[in-house]
């Protein structure tokens, strides 16, 4: 059993309470804490609380090109109009060839970097135990914790990491533009069933109206209580994005009536805990070579093995 | 313990004994059952030996639009010249939303569809105990043992997933289109760094030689023995097809002579063996209604949560 203390060390506590009196470079370093799997995480989150409720966490998401940095901006602009403080988490895959630079979209957010009322990072998706499944919550718990009554969360491209990263917030918006090609990759990464709204940007576009109608086809296909609205909107300049935020309202109010909120918070939190289990457990696996040998020879199944291995660390066989 | 029995029942080693005879129908049907997660699949395989030597795999990616299916059409009628029997293995993500429905890209196949030497099939990636990391061997196998000498595994979109089915062959073909977009993806996604030979097509287009130049330069920053050729093909017309055959075969035999074959095959099972235990654990995981509200409710951390479930399992903490 994993002993850890009752309190954090004083200089974490300190730190923690910097992160809830607004310290930006203190919130920094916690997430990068997170992003980075350093154990100092735990130990800093533990003590953080949200100080005036949950944070309303919204996830973008869509392909490279789609204008998610263009609606996030825009939406950051929308909810400070509102006087609301706006955290920015942009999720990017990241490599070990490139190093994770290429954030080269993220000049849209320029315009905020002035406003103290904002705050915008980046995340790379390398490091952490259970991956983003798991990180994504812990760098929200700190956003909110600081302070941030609205939480954007931006992924680039599609596909299961998307769906992963959309679960970790209650409300996501799936962002295509006109034509079918991001409508069908949106389809077949499964990300459509995850939408709250279905934005279908850059509709000074011909074929705007067409890839509405192919959008709600779809969408009238999907199970489910929530049928997506669809919303057409030129996010640079601003077209659509009040009839974006009224639907993300409207989606806002029907988490509490029908009492998904709940019901999301229960699961992820379930999702979160088990990709955590998976990942202490991948650490601790190791295939011997001999057995890696019999498998690759054909003279064990690989089933075989991997409940071989398990056994090895205690697990009873199910 | 799991008890499985030494040997398959009469009916399943009569399937495996038609698999290996060459007869299609049997072949289609194990690789559904390995598709489904069918435990059936681990029977027959068991008995399955490849009959000619270990066929040659080469995984084929890239992002929508790149031409993918018209390179392995290409590849597929070259192998052919040579009098080489080829299998292809098309890997789509599906979605509970679509069904996997949208296979539309497969007609590039068709020309391909009456040779009684050629084998071409799709498969998901639900269903599977550890996913296509551990599927995808499974299915490989029972083509090789059906005598498929060449094996093509062509994927769609980039991304983790498709990271980890590349590293089920031991030759990856990554292909991009002129224009930095598809490349600065596949950087993203980590591709470039297990790519065999990278393929720039439809060089018909202006801007080949700029992108020729930009990939040049990214693999010259990366590590590794083996440095990807690049290699620019007008795949619909077989223009810079052959290049790209004798550069998979220049591959084909640095594999052997520099020892990576037999490394990769052992990196390659433990990688399958993990994914499959991860796997089997996953489905015993049951994180508690309560254990759940305490971390939702930041009474435990995760990490404690996990900790936690792993110990419920037997598994001795590390």
């Amino acid at each position: 059993v994993t002993v850890t203390p009752a309190s954090p060390p004083a200089d974490l506590a300190g730190l923690a309470a910097r992160v809830q009196a607004g310290d930006k470079r203190a919130l920094a370093r916690v997430i990068s804490w997170v992003e980075n799997g350093d154990p100092r995480a735990r130990l800093v989150l533990r003590v953080l609380r949200p100080t005036g409720g949950e944070a309303r966490v919204i996830g973008l998401t869509g392909a490279p090109g789609a204008g998610k940095s263009t609606v996030t901006s825009a939406l950051v602009r929308a909810f400070r109009a509102r006087g609301n403080r706006v955290a920015v988490l942009a999720i990017d895959p990241s490599s070990p060839f490139t190093g994770g630079a290429l954030l080269g979209d993220r000049v849209r957010m320029q315009e905020h970097a002035t406003d103290d009322s904002v705050f915008i990072r980046s995340m790379s998706s390398r490091g952490q135990l259970g991956g983003l499944a798991a990180a994504a919550p812990q760098a929200i718990r700190a956003l909110s914790a600081a302070g941030y009554e609205v939480i954007l969360v931006e992924t680039v491209g599609v596909g299961q990491g998307e769906v992963e990263i959309a679960s970790a917030a209650d409300t996501t918006v799936v962002i295509v533009v006109p034509g079918m090609g991001d409508v069908v990759q949106a389809a077949k990464a499964g990300i459509l069933e995850v939408a709250a709204v279905l934005v279908v940007n850059k509709a000074d576009r011909p074929d705007t109206q067409g890839t509405v109608r192919d959008l709600r086809a779809m969408v009238a296909l999907a199970s489910g209580e929530w049928r997506p609205p669809i919303v057409a909107t030129t996010a640079i300049t601003g077209e659509g994005i009040d009839e974006l935020l009224g639907q993300l309202d409207r989606h806002e109010a029907w988490l509490d009536s029908s009492g998904e909120r709940e019901r999301r918070r229960l699961a992820r939190t379930r999702d979160q805990v088990t990709a955590m289990a998976l990942g202490l457990l991948a650490r601790r696996l190791a295939v011997p070579d001999e057995l890696a040998a019999r498998v690759a020879d054909g003279r064990c199944d690989p089933v075989e093995a991997a409940e071989e291995l398990l056994a090895a660390l205690g697990v009873r066989s199910g």
